[in-house]
């Protein structure tokens, strides 16, 4: 079946949450969010490109740090309403400089990190 | 540092992301809601609970189906807006019989299933 983004469900805010996971390791690098447009340039382009709300334009990843995210594959989940991106990542894909943004993690109550800076 | 649900970023609707990962393969299974409140249930009772939104009640991944999430690890995000559970998966995540809700690729423009019921 021919793939459209009016198949997906959005937000009221034409949002959908976008997972983005390495695809040669399996790890969960981040998660931001995508609207119909920026799926659309995600799919023709190969580049992962998100909607930044709080700039409120489109944020093609890495476009400033050169921290690309190039797409290997496009999945969406049964209800249609969350999108998963395996993605081959160049750098860290966090602000922090942490290879993924899910650093922290609680144990015995405590929040410990699990990753230091790149 | 200890942790508490507080320093986490919730929505307008009190709820945050939850993505669920199998902890051995790493495979993402699905990815549902938290309040406040099902993340305490979570960490105290090391079974992954949501917050059902259409049912406005816990969900305690398994209940009814038998399908329980056993909690591995729980991490969260930079931002704090996101979490990531670590699970061991007893059976489909996913209420269409598949192991992963992520069922769902986009090839060349066109939608494919990538895996049938268990």
């Amino acid at each position: 079946m021919s793939f459209s983004p009016d198949l997906l469900v959005f937000n009221d805010a034409g949002l959908i949450p976008a997972i983005a996971q390495e695809a040669e390791s399996g790890e969960v690098l981040m998660m931001a969010w995508m609207n119909a447009d920026s799926i659309r340039k995600t799919l023709d382009t190969g580049r992962v490109t998100y909607w930044s709300r709080s700039r409120q334009e489109f944020w093609v990843k890495g476009d400033t740090s050169g921290h690309v995210q190039e797409l290997v594959d496009f999945r969406f989940d049964c209800d249609a309403d969350c999108l998963l991106v395996l993605v081959r990542q160049t750098g860290p894909a966090c602000h922090t400089g942490r290879r993924s943004c899910f650093y922290r993690a609680v144990r015995d109550g405590e929040t410990i990190e699990l990753s230091t800076p790149l």
